[in-house]
């Protein structure tokens, strides 16, 4: 059998699955990774691997909760990996799975966006603001 | 002076910006332009502009109320433009600004990550629930 081409297997996903539908596993996986805190901690993660306590310094504001919460997810999900260490106290490390690495160039390239044009929509929200006022 | 390359700007931005900080702008750019119904109506309008109904009815599952705060966001924030036509009933298009277009470049590859990655994520979460159970 011959292999796909990366352009028809990207056919035949557009065929099986649609995001737009809300009865599709990949919009609730879209709902997923379309979120702030798996984009930052995607895209911590996309640097080099980190323990618990260095990607919750590197993202200020999340708390323990949310941050347990999406690491785990994205365990689960197969985009990150969790290794335990057990030495005393027990060391606990993440990193991207090779579908994450994938994955975190997107999210990257999404938060590299808003740095990016955040001038431009700042103008667009003054002309906005001024023009319903 | 001289222009600047799309690498120079991009350091630049990274200086002054920085989506990792929770005081940071782009933070909450970033938190607005990772969420599910803005990819859905970004990838949705990136085919064709669009009326409101159209929109509605092309990403099953979202509510009135939904559609038209993430409209109205996507709007101020100069990522789409409203045309609204005086005949009876009034028209009211919506389409993708240039600022708009380049952005749903990067949501449209993520909503496609997710409808070309999912059986990977689906054997993922097979592996997680089997190894905690």
């Amino acid at each position: 059998m011959a292999t796909m081409t990366a352009a028809q297997r990207r056919d035949q996903a557009r065929a099986e699955y649609d995001a737009f539908l809300k009865g599709c596993p990949t919009n609730q996986l879209l709902a997923r990774i379309s979120d702030k805190w798996v984009s930052l901690v995607v895209s911590a993660l996309a640097e080099r691997p980190m323990r618990y306590s260095d990607i919750g310094r590197k993202i200020a504001g999340v708390s323990p909760k949310m941050l347990t919460q999406t690491l785990r997810s994205l365990e689960r999900d197969g985009i990150v990996s969790r290794t335990v260490t057990p030495s005393v106290p027990v060391r606990v490390d993440y990193e991207l799975t090779p579908l994450g690495v994938n994955l975190s160039r997107l999210l990257m390239a999404v938060k590299d966006w808003a740095e990016l044009h955040i001038e431009e929509v700042f103008e667009a929200r003054e002309q906005y603001d001024a023009s319903v006022s």
